[in-house]
């Protein structure tokens, strides 16, 4: 099993160093990005890193070693070329699975990155046009509808079939890649009390609730259109797997008040494995030895076992 | 002490009846609605109510006693008409708080009951123009900016003005009803991550930005606008005595998931001290045994201590 994983900026290298001296020994690992940080940060935890001229070196790491690739030839900044270069890897076979680190959007874009983030870099890599944005956390699991748009913007975009997309494709991530069987899914309306039967807005009627409607004619447990609060209540409760939030804050503010520093950016519908942190790049926090490597560990606990239960399908 | 309360539809009797027997010696109590139903409950939960002809029995009642008040001569079906009692039990001076039970606005609105809820008509008997919904869980407070609307009208709502209205009401609250003499207030933005500096929005670089700089120079403790994620976490850890949410979906799914069963809805801005249940009227369980009760314990718990506070002010 080898997992390449990309640190990013701000945190990303002292939290990916921390975290991979907890969990060493699960396999090979190949870090992408700049070297100066990585080797910096590596020192400092104790984690022996071999460095490697390109990616040919790899099949020739010990199973538990970790090696630097520092990507190379691309007038992209760093840590998007080293997106790329996991991407690459992960889509050649070279690596069964990618984590990624923070990175800014905001210093990035001030160099000309284009993409509202990560997620959308990863789908035109993988030429997948609708990537969903998941997060699992402990105890919580929400997939979101829209992600980083202003809320002005979000009533227009909910529309039947990217509710009918996000749902099958979150359905199958939890039956092939957590193996549970039937899940349930809870699908939040997107105005208070899920639209009220239609008192307070109808994206419910028109758009969401003919949405669910089709997937449980294809056999599928979804509930709803529920109201937010409910859908998160009966998450936590253990009557659902996973809710389906209608945009940013209705999914992630109650997920990181349940999951903070624990919960996982996951990237479903993508022909590879791709988990991430669920922060930012915490600048002020960097070299204090306050930032909290959890999130991490989580991110390369996941990865490493939807991986490894591909392979064991893979493998009959 | 005199506590007047409305036990509304559904559940309302029950848990009232319940919540009673659980608070009993905590001062007097008056019951304005529907008689039979209150009746019923009352006896099955072994509660003793005196029922009176008309509000000039009220300070005849011992003072640990239920008094049971049905709202007469009106057209209104009978849990408005018991709202509009209570108010004016309070203003008069007669009751120095009211708690209400669940209404159900869809089967009210069939009689002709043209409010949007329980808030808006409290404003208008008390003549109060923009009542502040809040509420106060174990761990969590919120106050709202807007409330029962369609997601899609929210953003044209959040105004400057309303922004500082709702923190500056809430501010007062803290300090009068509870006490907390200098209250830490976070205010959240309204798009994703605080809107990003602009990325994601500008309402906040236009309203609530402004909004919350003008409460700093009037010398509040007023952090933002935050990302609605950092918000909650803080309220959570402790390091803020309130958030104020731009709409509902925003500030009930955080507050329910943590403090669902022991949340308080709170009207601040009023001239009289109102407390209600932060659910609805469970119309399938009434009967069933399984309502609980929480809500209203805390509600009639939160009602009596700020009463107290106001007495012990009005007294010197």
């Amino acid at each position: 099993m080898t997992l390449v994983v990309t640190p990013g900026m701000g945190i990303g290298p002292e939290i990916t160093a921390q975290a991979l001296v907890e969990s060493r020994g699960a396999g090979r690992v190949v870090l992408v990005g700049e070297s100066a940080p990585i080797r910096t940060t590596a020192a400092a935890s104790g984690l022996s890193v071999v460095e490697l001229d390109s990616p040919a070196g790899i099949p020739a790491l010990a199973h538990d070693a970790v090696g630097l690739l520092a990507p190379s030839g691309s007038d992209e900044p760093t840590p998007v070329a080293a997106i790329r270069v996991a991407v690459q890897l992960c889509l050649s076979g070279v690596a069964e699975a990618m984590v990624t680190g923070p990175i800014h959007k905001g210093r990035l874009a001030a160099k000309g990155f284009a993409h509202r983030g990560h997620t959308e870099l990863l789908g035109e890599l993988c030429e997948v046009r609708h990537p969903v944005m998941a997060f699992a956390g402990g105890q919580l699991r929400v997939a979101l509808v829209t992600t980083h748009i202003p809320l002005a913007d979000v009533p227009d975009a909910i529309r039947s079939d990217r509710v009918c997309h996000v749902v099958r494709v979150a359905g199958q991530a939890l039956r092939d890649d957590l193996g549970i069987s039937a899940p349930r899914i809870g699908v939040c309306g997107l105005n208070p009390h899920a639209g009220e039967g239609g008192l307070l807005g109808d994206t419910e009627v028109r758009e969401i609730g003919p949405a669910c409607a089709a997937l449980r004619t294809d056999g599928l447990d979804v509930r709803g259109p529920m109201s937010a609060e409910t859908a998160f209540m009966d998450m936590h409760a253990g009557r659902l797997d996973l809710v389906v939030a209608m945009y940013h804050d209705q999914g992630l503010v109650p997920l990181k008040l349940i999951d903070f520093g624990r919960s996982v950016n996951w990237t479903l519908g993508l022909p590879i494995v791709r988990t991430s942190v669920d922060h930012g790049t915490a600048d002020d926090l960097v070299g204090t030895g306050r930032a909290n490597p959890g999130s991490m560990v989580a991110a390369l606990d996941l990865a490493r076992r939807i991986a490894t239960r591909r392979q064991r399908v893979e493998n009959g």
